[in-house]
Parts: C-alpha cells; sequence; structure tokens
C-alpha cells in the first residue's frame, strides 16, 4: 500500500477476496495515490454527468493520468435517466473504445451513477473492475458501499441489476461543499436510518448534532460519513446479498420507493421519500406497539431538523401507494415483508403487522 | 432427493453453496420430477421461443404445474434477437406479473434462449434462480452448463452478461430427436472441442464412432453429453470466473467470434463459426510447431465426418477479421490472447503466436 491516508478514517468492508477499503477525507478525488491499488488494468473510463462532470472530472482525470489512460463519459443529471437506455450509452463507449476485461470504470457522481456505472461494471464482459467516487452526501454514506447496482424500470425502481463490489470508495469531504442543501437533507436521511435500525448512540450523536451537522463542518462531515459507513460495512459483510439483516437497510424504503414511483422519479428526492417513508414505518410500528409517542415525536424531530418531509403529499391515492409497495423485492410467497423499529437502535423484517399498515395509509392519505 | 434418474447419467457441477445437477436422460422434461428440488418458491415463468415453444412447452408447463403456478413467454427463435430489446422483454412480463425475488425462470430451448433468461434471472432484482433446459446439442453440451449468461452488441458477441448459475440442467436427449441437421452438427463442434483441449481419448472414441453418432442412437447421444458436460464441468469448477483455465473453452471461439460478427449474426451457426475457428487455430499451432500436418489433417477429417466447414467463406476481408479478433474478452492490456492446441487433448492460452496468426488469416482470406 502506498497511500498514507489517515488510518482513523479509512474502513475495510470485509467480503473475502472481494473486500475493500472505504476512505474518507479531504481531497482524495485529486490525489493519484488514492487510486493505487484499486486499478489493475492501463484503461479507465469516468463515467460522470453534465452536473457533477464540470466540477471535478479534470482532477480526477488529472490524478488518474499519471499512470492511466482515461477517458470521460457524460451521462445527463437525474433520477429519470437510470434506465437500461442510459445503460447502453456505457455499453456503447466501452465497446467503440475496444476496451478490455482489465479495464476499470470510475463511478463520480451521485447514486444514479454510482448505480448505473456499477452496473454496466457488473455486465460489461460479465464483470470488470470500478471504484466509486461519490459526490453526494447520499452516496457517500449508503449507495457507494455494498454492491448494489442497478437501473430503474417503468414499473419499479432497481428492478434490474446485480450485486457488484467496488474495489475501493473514495469520500472526499470537500465535494460536499457544492452540494445543494436539498441533496444533503436527502443524504442525511439515511444517516438517520443508521441510528433508527442499529445504532441508538448515533441517533443521539445526531440529534445532538444537526446544527452543526447542517452548517457542515468537515470534522462532523467525516465522523457522519464515518460511523453510517462503519454500520453498513458491518451488515453488508454479514449478509451481502440480503438473504436476511441487510434488508433492515430498507428501513422506510418500501413506503418510499411506492412514494417514488407514483410522484414519478425525479420529483421527490430518494431521501425525501426514504424520510416520510421512516415516519410511516414509525407510525405503523407505534400502532404494534413496538413505538411509542413520545419516540415517534423524537424521530420526527430529528427528521424536520435534517430538513426533511415527515409526510408524503396527501393527495397521493392510497390504494395506489398499497400496491406499488407490493412490488417490493422483499415480498415473499405473495406476502409484503416490512422493515419497522421495535424501539429506536433496533429493527426487524416482518410480515405480521396486520392490518396496520392500512391504517397508517388511511392516516397519511385523504382517499 | 426424490428423483430416482438414472444415477449413472446425472452429474454434479461442483461450486460450493452454487452447485447444481445436469440430470442426462430421455424423457425428463415432462416428469414434474425433473424439477423437485430446484424450484424454491411457487412462481415459474417459462421462457421460450416460438420454434420450441409449441413443440414442448406443453409438457414442461403440465409437469411444473403439479407443484406451481406457471406462465409462458415465447420469445422470437434466433441469435440476431439475443439482445437487450428482448432481454426487456423478460423483464417487462416479470414486472407486469408481479413476480418476486422467489420466482425461478425455466430456460426452455438453445443457447440463445439459455443466455438471455439466464441474464434476465440473473439480473431481474440482482438475481433469481432458473433452471436450464437445454433443447438444442449445442446447449446441452455447452451453453446451459457453466452459469455464462448475456446478449450481443451490435459491436461484440456476448459483450454484455453476467456468470449466474442454474439451480438444474435437464438435458434431455429426446428433444434431440427433432433437431435440424445443421444444428446438431453445429453442436458437434463444441463436442470435439472438448476431445480437442483436454481429452484425447473422447477425441479418438468420436473419430471412431461419428457415423453412429449422426444416426443419434440414444445411447450414443448419452455419451456423448456426459462426457461433454464431464469435461465441462470440470473445468468450471475449477475456474468459475474465467480467470485461468476456463478461458481453454474458447478454442477456435475467438476466431468464430469474429466470423460470426463480419458474417453478420444468425448467418453461420455459432457451432460453424467455431468448427472454421478451430481449424484455424489448428493452422497457427501448425505454424508454432505445436501441431503436425497430420495432426491437422486428423482434425479436420473429424470436423468434415461432423457436416462442419473447415475453413470460413474466402471473401471476407483479414484486417476486419483481425480487428474483430482484437474485441475478443481476452485481450489484456491491448494484447490478443489465443487459444491454441499444443497436442490432440491439450491447448493453452497464448500471446507468444508472433505473426503465425498473421500467416492464418492470410492462408484463409484472399485479401
Amino acid at each position: 500500500m502506498t497511500r498514507d491516508n489517515d488510518p482513523q478514517a479509512a474502513l475495510r468492508v470485509d467480503l473475502g477476496n472481494r473486500s475493500y477499503d472505504i476512505d474518507i477525507a479531504p481531497g482524495l478525488i485529486g490525489q493519484s495515490r488514492s487510486y493505487a491499488d484499486a486499478i489493475r488494468g492501463e484503461r479507465v473510463l469516468v463515467v460522470t454527468n453534465e452536473t457533477v462532470g464540470p466540477l471535478y472530472v479534470g482532477a480526477v482525470s488529472a490524478a488518474l493520468a499519471e499512470s492511466h489512460q482515461v477517458d470521460t463519459l457524460v451521462l445527463p443529471d437525474g433520477e429519470q435517466y437510470k434506465t437500461l437506455d442510459t445503460l447502453e450509452k456505457i455499453y456503447d463507449r466501452l465497446l467503440e473504445g475496444s476496451y478490455g476485461r482489465d479495464a476499470t470504470i470510475v463511478a463520480l457522481g451521485g447514486g444514479v451513477i454510482g448505480d448505473i456505472a456499477g452496473f454496466a461494471a457488473a455486465s460489461y464482459q460479465r464483470g470488470i473492475d470500478f471504484v466509486q467516487v461519490p459526490t453526494t452526501l447520499l452516496a457517500q454514506v449508503d449507495s457507494s458501499v455494498g454492491g448494489k447496482t442497478g437501473v430503474n424500470h417503468a414499473l419499479g425502481k432497481n428492478m434490474i441489476g446485480a450485486f457488484h463490489q467496488p474495489t475501493r470508495v473514495l469520500a472526499d469531504v470537500d465535494v460536499l461543499e457544492t452540494l445543494p442543501a436539498r441533496e444533503f437533507a436527502a443524504g442525511m436521511a439515511e444517516v438517520i436510518k443508521y441510528g433508527l435500525i442499529r445504532d441508538a448512540a448515533f441517533f443521539d450523536w445526531l440529534e445532538a448534532n444537526m446544527d452543526a451537522i447542517n452548517a457542515r463542518k468537515p470534522e462532523l462531515l467525516i465522523e457522519v460519513i464515518r460511523r453510517s459507513c462503519a454500520n453498513k460495512a458491518e451488515v453488508v459483510a454479514a449478509d451481502e446479498r440480503e438473504s436476511g439483516q441487510r434488508a433492515l437497510l430498507n428501513l422506510g424504503h418500501t413506503y418510499g420507493h411506492a412514494l417514488e414511483a407514483e410522484l414519478g422519479y425525479g420529483q421527490w428526492l430518494h431521501g425525501e421519500a426514504v424520510a416520510a417513508g421512516m415516519c410511516m414505518a414509525a407510525d405503523t410500528a407505534r400502532r404494534l406497539g413496538w413505538l411509542d409517542d413520545a419516540q415517534c415525536e423524537r424521530i420526527e424531530r430529528v427528521i424536520v431538523a435534517a430538513n426533511l418531509p415527515v409526510a408524503p403529499p396527501r393527495e397521493l391515492e392510497r390504494a395506489r401507494i398499497r400496491a406499488l409497495m407490493g412490488r417490493d423485492k422483499k415480498v415473499e410467497a405473495g406476502t409484503l415483508r416490512l422493515v419497522l423499529m421495535r424501539d429506536i437502535g433496533s429493527a426487524v423484517v416482518t410480515s405480521d403487522y396486520g392490518d396496520t399498515l392500512d391504517a397508517t395509509l388511511t392516516r397519511y392519505f385523504d382517499r
């Protein structure tokens, strides 16, 4: 290893011969040593989007060009482009450029770029390497870690994809300076989620420090990212392919995915839908007696403090939301399973929610 | 295990928790016990094509319907439909039908159906189970075993895909009765390949029994399939993801894929292109002193006896063929590696072929 990043801020995702490091520090993306050992071959294709590309692709390419042959593909920005059509553009570029199996894709962008470039890497010539360079808080704390890649289908989000682990994740906190407020907040939804499902002390810490976090103080951002990634890395290492506890990472997502689908992808940010979805999940858990009113209020206060919505638009139709929830990947033998809190800092996957889900939907929607 | 197929004809592909059986016998596809233990959930989508579907889907569906909820998707027949567009039709059907992660795809057809339905299974909700029911000799001896799945791109064959192992392969020799002669011959190209790369005794046996094999005597077909699959299973178990000896299975394929691409997919059958490609590989090996003239003639005689071509059309342009060969997945650091025989029954992957490849191309093409 030639890298000398702060070992305090480097995390290992332990997956046998697919293990990799998450580096968390300022200034990572422009340093060639950040990429050392993570790229095996000569050729690198940086996949980015038209928003992030102009800001950072110069620094990334310059750092990579010290040891590699680098080309760039700029995709349109937005969840609505996370499609098979956009994926095909990556394949086209790889094939037109005669990229071989020893090529590496560097995904420079938010979750959409990471997911789609990661799936391109998973499926090009049955799998090539890729490095995640997440440029949003959401991607740094969640989507860049764990190997989930894929694209959306008109009938469901992330319905097409693969598990494919990156060879490194570079979480550079400097890039968060330019992140729009709404996107920063969306990332905080997943951060709060880790507290809710498995780390009550982290939830307490977030509750106490939300103002300083919102001011994006670098030392606090490093702690936010480090602790989120540590939680995710532990879950992923224990359950890479989501047969068990990894499903807990979906707290709020079954509700949230339905909201996103019904609102139209790109209208609400993923994190916003997850935030509202976590409040709905808390409501269902409350009806089951697993959370009390005070805990639900505490959850809503933290979500409000993070500038996130605590409820979906009332005018959505509950029968449609319920039907969309039924497309969730956690459906087994026709039965929808939900991730619900049993306390702050604890969650379970359950199909024993009876009619409480219907009661929750009745509360949140007028019709 | 409730199945009582002849254990002599059942083979195990040993891949840890992804291990599976290949069953080889007459009458398998219409027996519900053939599918026992290979399908976990309730719902099954049989993916087939318009040629094979009318012949066998009734028997397969009836056998499956004893324990499962079965639906069928019929795709157009032909390599030219092995595309992302066709793949999307499978995703559409799965999503419109609200298939969950516990659904199983049964791929009923030749290599195209197995590859595309297998890749749909690999990528739908990041991976669901599938069973291979190969209906061509090529698929029974080669493409249904080993977990390679995928689709073609206009710029290259099998350029998009994944490694995804089936939960069972059912090689029913009865279905070969209806196979057109040209397709039967194409399957024999891969059979001969196993002899050439690692089983000299099998090559001798094929040489001695080709007439009876061409007459499709069931006991000979079972032996052809069993020995081919045993060879492939050993290679795959040793090298699931093609980092080493699995590449030997590509004998003739680097040449053959270039021929297929230049002729246009669907003009020559894959096995025909591989047959000509193996003769070209033999020629390159001869120029390196690894085969002698007598061995090359012996190889050509067996290929002729199997009703296969020993050379590509002379009017193809050698510079284009060479460029297409450069798109091969075995390219590393810009260098094309070739699978070449070092004897009958032995092969290596090498980039040390000097100018012998150019000499071979000069022999086979006029310009």
